[in-house]
């Protein structure tokens, strides 16, 4: 269930990630433009990531190491509540939804510092995938247990 | 219920854009970037649009002629079945999906002429909105006429 | 005279801005992509007319209050030094380069704090537009002097 | 030289690439906000470079065959003589100016449909690097070669 209560949100959610608006994200209406906020939710997704101990794939690679394993996004999806404007600073939450065999749900909040209110909603499904064997794998289980013991850790405050 | 053959695809859309993808669009993966994907799909979605008699809002506005009746993309959403590369060219279409009270949704496939896939699903949903009223406003009839009759018409072909 | 050197670049800069790298900014090469700089220019370049007192155009005007007088970007350029990566923040300065007539220039560094370097280097030139009378303009002599007041203020720290 | 003329600038060129503009490249100024630019000269210059032989860096190499030689972008920058709207689409030359040691420059006017205008003009240049042993190197004669033929090959037409 989407939470829309900003305070609510920073504090239940796994991490937050903090970014300023750029003046030139917004488009033509005047508004920051829809693109752009997959560019925010895939940068809280990429920091949430990074904390299972997932390198930046600066060679192309995106393996987690030495298993071969690696994530690719599924779908990613975002509902608008309220434009956001320039100048702004947005915070960008992440908690776990669902988690299956061979997935996991992000779930996200955006949340406007000016309008102290939570202005879109996203969520991504991703999948694991074994780069070497090309093929859908299971989530490793220690892969899992560290999902789990950062949603379920002490909020970050 | 998507379509994944890209020939039915072109065949039964209300309309399609063809689309150069950049080699900029690529991010460190390798293959086009996520957030690249809400900007095709908001040029097919657009062109759609501007078949209603919509005008570019050069000035920020917006509106929809003289009635003062816009709209807003209230969700929007995609599920990536292949990656796309560069060099690459991609149609993207637009047909109807539901149309209610005060909105309407818009399903796009994406296709990839070099691999003769559908390679992405999108999905947005659009709400009428009166930017002087600043309300949700029920579709005006003339409006919903036109979206229906776009979207019955002979495909583009 | 490009400042090599970031202490002294922040130092004597009018101003500069934090901002996080976003992993999605890095192309198929595995680094920041080149045309993603001039949106760190850009927002470089916002902030210093912010500080003349100019608005964001959220109705896409530009206007510089009851005058009439805009800003239109005239050139830019930028040479880059070192990659960026993701994870990493910059610094963008700016400082004022020349002032004519009817335009002046703002020079900016990019530093990276990963990696305590100025890693591109950047140039554009702003011309004063009526958008009234639709011509370039003189510099308002009121603009001059806060311009010339930004920039020989104590620096920003 | 700079050439204005959109007839001459499209004959004399070394090649040219065709790109619509997407209405979310307007920014809120209700025109193709300048980053974008940058996009456009990226992608006809790597246009001219897939013609020598290069290949599109799937997995971030950018290297250049067997020679372990690849290009970096050194610096860039563009002039704006006229805002684009969208609709419209653009064409991007790429001619060659400078070919030094281990560097060359490419000019690129960005031609207008819509206004029948040269809308933008820029500059790029090119450095030859050898990514295995990390340092600049000359410009192998095969590549100088390939570079002056495109050149100065029969107008694309």
């Amino acid at each position: 269930m989407p939470i829309h209560d900003p305070a609510s949100a920073l504090a239940s959610a796994a991490l937050a990630i903090e970014i300023p608006v750029a003046w030139g994200e917004m488009d033509a209406l005047g508004h920051v433009n829809n693109a752009i906020y997959f560019r925010y939710l895939e940068s809280a997704r990429v920091e949430f990531i990074r904390r299972l101990g997932w390198k930046a794939p600066e060679q192309g690679s995106g393996h987690l190491g030495r298993q071969g394993v690696g994530f690719i996004l599924q779908s990613v999806q975002c509902r608008f509540r309220r434009p956001v404007f320039y100048p702004d600073t947005l915070s960008v939450t992440s908690r776990l939804g669902d988690i299956g065999e061979d997935r996991f749900t992000l779930r996200h909040e955006v949340i406007s510092k000016a309008q102290s209110e939570v202005v879109a909603l996203g969520e991504g499904t991703i999948v694991t995938y074994d780069y070497v064997a090309k093929a859908k794998v299971p989530l490793p289980q220690t892969l899992r247990d560290i999902i789990v013991s950062i949603s379920t850790a002490r909020p970050h405050t």
